[in-house]
């Protein structure tokens, strides 16, 4: 099945270049772009006064807490946690979470996110819902011994469980990925434990990093270091460890993570809703980092929209640093697709033959996006994730003209609705 | 001519409580707030799993400038304006600035704006497009003098055609208020020549204060005090005076604020994007000073979408204050609606009886809205402009389910694009 897409504005390579052609996907790939293809294809969707973009790559999210979305804002982060989040995701069984992945996975198709890395429980069930909606998912079991090596066992057992369900799925397009939760979550036992685990199987590591004041004291206290450089020291960095916030880094901190090649995902949305803080940007930018784009979970965002986020990204740095010329549309954009891609190791982001066909079309044709004066700025800066029209990944369509074709909204929707009732 | 709409969840009086009800509309004032409602009205709308919210008031804006939007990004303020902005203002005549103006009520109007404050040229054209639109408008002509008497003259002159021009319109909906540019581009006199004839005609004032460090440097060096204290000292302070801005406060500048019952237009987008600072908030709300929310012009946003705007607020000021519990959903909701009516001495901003008849109903069937745990915290953290279904304004539908009754959206996109290349 080819699908050809004709007469659009293409935000084209490596460089995000905006030019005029068609893009014509073959199988799972980008085949060509070009001016006026001829090459026949089973569907021709035609993008004139759109744009086509790569799609979105939500390099942190919880998926599943999209249930929770609104339940508690605007207190400190503690009380979110223990009075309101943790005694709800206590109640949460498979299927609550199933229904909470499915909400989760209908807001990324329809606002644009093509792949996302997810960690969250039962991610068996998320597993299931990632095939069927058509999404890419990387998914890791939120892993929290509390230092009782009883519960490392289970946690890792856990784990490994989850990794051969998802193994066992045979997808192109669901992976497993190893995620204790944190630092000060997890013992320095499972730590290890994770590191050699993830050398064994060949899995990418994510886990939450520096991301407020309190973690930071925490892990000063009982260890007498940060915690990057904690890490460092049990040796569990490498260039497939993915960091989740990262706000709170010294210059040693950042030197480690550029030695390694690790990359950090940035959530600026949940860092100023929660006010964890601001990630130092320019200086992981400069240190050479590769650093990706994450919506955090819909609790505490509150939604999942990349495209929002980049204008956040961009916004929260420039004022931060008393400087307009930072964190500008492209390096934003970059972080939102491509940078993402690289963390990982998927061969995505972009717009360019050989590359995964995963694509998204704007909809141009509306008064905040006029007249088309930069399409890359009008993306970061003057649109959301309702402009986006059409979702394709893996050179499937997943949403056309916004209807989306590989779930049934209205039933998400609704059981949304009765499950959190049940969780209250 | 009644509308009455059902079966809502409609965010009720002045403290946005969400109550299950109908409301019903008469000529261009809510009359009735009730369940099961049972007087005829000429238009039903059904909003079940909808959101009926008072519209929202945008306390800032520049509207013709969406023709520049993303024109220049990311540059230094002096660059911006001097190489990008200035150049094409130059080339604007009466007849563009009209096709910006009705770019700009379009773009409101279908995010869910109802009221706006207005400050540019050729506001007389920017007048009739806001008849024709149905929109509320109240519009300055931006008055700059640079300290030329001849041009004192010149703009008092150009404001008063404006405000006659206005005045003979006739029109309930279209206000002409004085717009004195800022204190670092306007003389001593005539900001006193702009006093005396707002005293003289009833008229509100409007003024950016205190937005860059460079203008703070500039006043300093030039007067010797803050732009807040010179203005204070020559009587130019009232109730009836909106400031812009108001990045940079002290704590003289703020009490000097709330003694006169000034209102601040809080700008969070534009200061974040050109990167100008951030406003003290909470010191201004704990003097007691009224605040309201614009989105300042599209070229510094890049967007006038005031739900995406109450995000920007609150999550800038929390992540500033390092703080969650500051800048919560109802003050921020607060701030776009009620405060800014205030700000206006308009009956608005309220759905409640005796109010004027500006609402929007929210499509919340959307799984970003969804489950419906919190109405107004949805709405400030969850939704943007896109989810504004429905806009009504004195009583009469200018968008009903996404379509623009009054306007015509597809000659206005066509003309605002011909219109920029014009400008080049």
């Amino acid at each position: 099945m080819g699908i050809l897409i004709k007469n659009g504005r293409v935000i084209y390579g490596e460089g995000f270049e905006v030019v005029e052609a068609d893009v014509l996907i073959e199988e799972n790939r980008i085949v060509k772009v070009a001016k006026n293809i001829t090459e026949a294809a089973d569907i021709v969707i035609d993008a004139k006064g759109k744009v086509v973009s790569p799609g979105f790559i939500n390099l942190h999210t919880h998926s599943p807490m999209g249930l929770f979305r609104g339940l508690a804002d605007d207190l400190p982060l503690m009380d979110w946690l223990q009075n309101h989040i943790w005694p709800r995701e206590a109640k949460l069984t498979r299927d609550y979470t199933k229904v909470g992945a499915y909400l989760g996975a209908l807001e990324m198709i329809k606002t644009g996110t093509t792949t996302f890395l997810d960690m969250y429980f039962f991610m068996d069930a998320v597993a299931e819902v990632v095939e069927e909606s058509g999404l890419r998912g990387y998914l890791s079991y939120g892993m929290i011994d509390l230092g009782d090596p009883g519960k490392t066992e289970k946690e890792v057992k856990e784990a490994l469980r989850t990794m051969e369900f998802i193994d066992k799925l045979g997808s192109e397009r669901v992976h497993f990925v190893f995620g204790p939760h944190a630092p000060y979550t997890c013992s320095i036992a499972l730590l290890k434990e994770v590191r050699k685990l993830a050398n064994e199987h060949g899995k990418l590591i994510t886990i939450h990093v520096s991301e407020t004041m309190a973690e930071m004291g925490q892990i000063s206290e009982r260890y007498g270091k940060s915690p990057v450089v904690l890490l460092d020291e049990i040796g569990f960095f490498g260039s497939d460890v993915i960091i989740a916030h990262g706000v709170w880094l010294d210059s040693r901190d950042i030197q480690i993570l550029a030695r390694h090649g690790v990359t950090v995902a940035h959530n600026p949305g949940s860092n100023m809703k929660l006010a964890s803080g601001v990630m130092p940007l320019q200086r992981l930018i400069n240190a050479g980092i590769n650093v990706g784009l994450g919506t955090d979970g819909a609790a505490s965002n509150n939604n999942l929209d990349m495209v929002e986020e980049m204008k956040l990204a961009a916004l929260l740095h420039k004022v931060h640093n008393l400087d307009p010329t930072v964190a500008d549309a492209k390096t934003v954009f970059k972080m939102a697709t491509l940078n993402g891609a690289r963390a990982l190791r998927l061969n995505a982001g972009v717009i360019k033959p050989d590359y995964l066909a995963d694509v998204v079309i704007f909809d141009f044709n509306k008064p905040h996006l006029r007249p088309i004066n930069d399409v890359v700025s009008h993306i970061v800066y003057s649109a959301n994730g309702n402009d986006v029209e059409t979702t394709i990944v893996d050179g499937k369509i997943l949403m056309l003209d916004r209807e989306v074709l590989t779930l049934d909204e209205e039933k998400i929707l609704d059981e949304a609705e009765k499950t959190i009732e049940k969780l209250a």
